[in-house]
């Protein structure tokens, strides 16, 4: 899937909504445990309820691997899950991984080969050479780290050299090693201005949205600061809406919220002129 | 294992030698492909002839998360291993994680709880609170990347603000995260050099230094910047010992280089008095 063909998906489904699977087992609804593999149950429950209003899922692959192998189990029957019922949507490996080049190489066999996901987040501390072996699959996504939306990000991602902020000069060299096509930046929400300055360095690519609901992001802002004219924005919310109820509801409830950020959404991409 | 005891080790072996379990299934001997787990039984020969020699080992994660379920099996095996036969070293998962707070805390559950690593290395570029969650655990350590062996280092790790760069704000900010009881840092051979400013800022601490041959570094220049009072490194070795020799005498070589590199360490310890 390029940069157009995720477009057209987002036109058609009036939705630039990214659903996180962060299914940690312990808040799951209880009685799902006593289910051979809860985790994966009740993501199949979420996805068959959010499905039509989402254009991605994104399992945060650390909920996963905290299971150890019945984790990555869960993780993998997910993803066939839904490549197998509903392939027009991207899966997002969220994994922050990033090694130098000949490690990064089996990290990218790990979720592209060995899993089929479409897309996978990497840490750009080590540079260059860090990134591109994921860059070489073809119909596949990198998506990169520049601005995160918890506080460590204070840390170093806004280090300034000569007025370039590190998340800025990360935006800036790491563009030349992919294009809009295989290639797009994770920009937490919880600095929606940011997304103001951030436009003016990379206009066109795709920016992957974390932080809207639980982490305190305006949905309104991003969309205001961050909508280009290829829409240009996966938005993703994963607590608010997987955990939005408890109960033997919980589904249903996922599906309510999905449904009304979809309708937030779909208000913004007419108010551009996108659809 | 904290500070003082790990140094107890190195005396004790008269080496400071980590050996990296970078398992490739692709480099194992070919003879080994029949048995039921190859890579599991390729580094249990390679751990039999190295143990004596090295203080710490170092499955690279990525080698074994691209074999899917399998390759988690793999590193499992391999752990338990170690851990029953030879309790007094220290094993360190090279996973380069890091996410934000209540992700982390999922990563270290799966590395320090799920297993039992006693180590693990972590990307700093979310800041203070992708650290942390690690940081809780008692007994545990966390290797944060500081300067690392690859080219891509250049791309970011050398951002310079007023002077300080990228990699000197990492060591200076995050060392008040833990203490040399739990904190230590990846730094490259290939900038063996660079150690020299480096122990100017953390004097103390311990370093990962990986790069040492396939890759190009110095066990000497290292040693004659690294070392401090409490000899303060831990040097990887991972091809050059693992895939010294491909017959069926690949775990005997192994072993051989990994005395040869532990006789040229053990020169350097006592040159300073530390043995």
């Amino acid at each position: 899937m390029d940069h157009s063909q995720l477009f057209k998906k987002i036109v058609k489904k009036r939705s630039f909504l990214c659903v996180g699977l962060d299914s940690e087992i312990d808040k799951i609804p209880t009685f799902l445990l006593k289910e051979k593999d809860p985790v994966f149950e009740f993501n199949k429950q979420i996805i068959d309820s959010t499905y039509r209003f989402t254009v991605a899922y994104k399992p945060n692959v650390a909920f996963y691997e905290c299971n150890g192998l019945k984790g990555w189990k869960s993780l993998e029957s997910t993803l066939n899950y839904i490549k197998k019922n509903h392939p027009d949507i991207l899966v997002i490996a969220d994994a922050k991984r990033g090694d130098i080049g000949n490690t990064s190489k089996m990290y990218a066999r790990a979720f592209f080969e060995n899993m089929n996901f479409d897309a996978i987040t990497v840490s750009p501390y080590l540079g260059e050479d860090s990134i591109t072996p994921f860059l070489s699959y073809s119909n596949k996504w990198v998506i990169l780290l520049a601005l995160t939306s918890n506080k460590g990000a204070d840390d170093f991602q806004y280090h300034d050299e000569d007025g370039i902020r590190l998340f800025e000069r990360v935006l800036t060299v790491s563009q030349k090693w992919g294009s809009i096509d295989n290639l797009m930046f994770v920009v937490g929400a919880t600095r929606a201005e940011m997304l103001k300055e951030i436009r003016q360095i990379i206009p066109d690519h795709f920016l992957l949205v974390p932080g809207v609901g639980a982490q305190g992001g305006s949905l309104r802002e991003v969309a205001k600061y961050g909508l280009n004219s290829k829409c240009g924005l996966l938005v993703n919310s994963s607590r608010g809406i997987i955990f939005a109820d408890n109960s033997e509801n919980f589904a249903k409830v996922a599906g309510e919220k999905a449904a009304e950020i979809q309708r937030e959404m779909e208000r913004y991409l007419s108010e551009r002129n996108l659809i």
